[in-house]
């Protein structure tokens, strides 16, 4: 029977930087009700990204916030000024799109923002080859973050760094119960694992580590896939840019192109309504000026 | 301590039109491995799309599958032709943002293709209703469906429709660990639910209902709120067109805004142009022809 157990660990502290979130997180799964304690073969290990940045040292001083936002990010993808300020969705160093390039002021040391890991895959394969050394178990370890979306509110956790685990269920020809070929389906589970994971570890309850049991199927060696494989290439991505942005982009070009054409078209008509007026204006000129060689004075009535 | 199970409820065959679904889950549970059985306060029932549909008798000939995603289209948000044919990402009925329309060519009858329910909130809300009603127990559901994202690949579930379970978790306001303001949170749990639920119930076993227990918290009454409330409005979406199209219709207004300028722009120096050619050929003309009224035959020397 296909099922799954999530359940947070409890009882993990503050983290600092240089602290060993692998023992960290075994500790913490010894303490944890016994029933699903201590870890198994095939548990993954959802961890919030906010305490590898800890772990990592990646804090730096708030009032550095919108440098660091800056600096973190690679490319503008949309922004837009409301009440409160600007929400500016950006690619930022990871390849990950996201609000504020991922730069987290809550739930961090006074006067300070966290900065994403550096990279978040290589995270997750250090501490789950520190997490199978430790334990002896097969386990799997997925990073995430909160992230929000195009089209629909709210966010959603999704996993932004992964190691021994399968981050997308590639079903494509594989056939459904009617024997008929899926149509386009590659489940990007490890966003779905995530996501799971949020439920137990929630937002406002500071618990950052969840255990999902039951995914043994997707559990692998490390370093055969990882997150970062979820990431759409902008080349690829039909949402590259925001509306108003492509818009901008486009009317950009398109004024440049009118602009030439127009003045083409523009030309020929000023040209021809301005020699109607020098021509005018000429013989009118001409005919004042008009002088011996042209006009022979004998032929003059 | 915070826990979820999630387990997929098994033995449900094929889903005709008019099938009671209440009955047929109601029944399913009963026969599901006694350590999760029945059904218990609290429960949230997450249903594929797919079975809501075929018990509406959401069936069309596959011939008419192209006319069907015409007729479930309300606006076209992006698309782009490719070896395979047209990928086509469009606003549907229902207020979705997803491919072809969410109109489904696998798991159907041979021959034929399945639309989405006609109003999936409402398809909740009477299975939600029937299934408290036979159990008497405080249940929630939720309908799901698989969709593409924005910037990253792979398709992940979605709640489309949902009734007993609050969808969005606002927690703006909510203070973190530290006692402060958490940003701009809102998760959106009835999507991670749905991604949750499609772990176990995968795309390829023919698994179409799934149990997500441990959510009490989530569990509301009927009418409370609704799926269509994590739909984004175009007004407000920033990713409301693809790149592309949003690019061209500024390529489009720009272009003709830059052809008026343009126009202008060209007139102006057409006419300077054509006015000096013209003056020249005036006054040859004009010279030409000066006679007697111009030219007063007294004044030649």
């Amino acid at each position: 029977m296909s099922r799954l157990h999530v359940f947070a660990l409890e009882g993990i502290g503050e983290i600092a930087a240089g602290d060993d979130l692998a023992s960290v997180i075994v500790q913490a799964a010894r303490a944890t009700d016994v029933r699903y304690s201590p870890l198994q073969d095939g548990d993954i290990v959802a961890v919030t990204s906010k305490i590898v940045s800890k772990a990592e040292g990646r804090a730096v001083a708030a009032e550095g916030r919108d440098d660091a936002i800056a600096a973190e990010t690679v490319r503008v993808v949309a922004s837009r000024e409301h009440a409160g300020g600007v929400t500016r969705i950006v690619e930022n160093r990871q390849g990950l799109v996201m609000a504020a390039a991922g730069v987290d002021a809550s739930n961090t040391a006074e006067g300070t923002v966290l900065l994403l890991p550096e990279d978040p895959d290589a995270s997750a394969r250090a501490l789950c080859a520190a997490l199978r050394a430790r334990t002896r178990l097969r386990l799997g370890v997925v990073i995430t973050d909160t992230a929000g979306r195009a089209w629909r509110e709210g966010q959603t956790d999704i996993a932004i760094g992964a190691a021994g685990v399968v981050v997308m269920d590639d079903l494509r020809g594989a056939t459904d119960a009617s024997g008929r070929r899926l149509d386009v389906t590659v489940a990007a589970v490890a966003d779905e694992i995530a996501a799971a994971a949020d439920l137990v570890k929630g937002k406002a309850n500071g618990i950052p580590v969840a255990v999902v049991r039951g995914l043994e199927r997707f559990v692998e060696d490390i370093g055969q896939s990882d997150a970062r494989a979820i990431q759409r290439p902008a080349a690829t991505d039909m949402f590259r840019l925001g509306t108003a942005e492509a818009h901008a982009e486009g009317y950009d070009e398109g004024f440049d192109a009118g602009f030439a054409e127009g003045k083409l078209a523009g030309f020929a008509d000023g040209q021809a309504a301005g020699f109607a007026e020098g021509i005018d204006a000429g013989r009118a000129e001409g005919r004042e000026r008009g002088d011996a060689p042209a006009v022979d004075p004998g032929t003059v009535s």
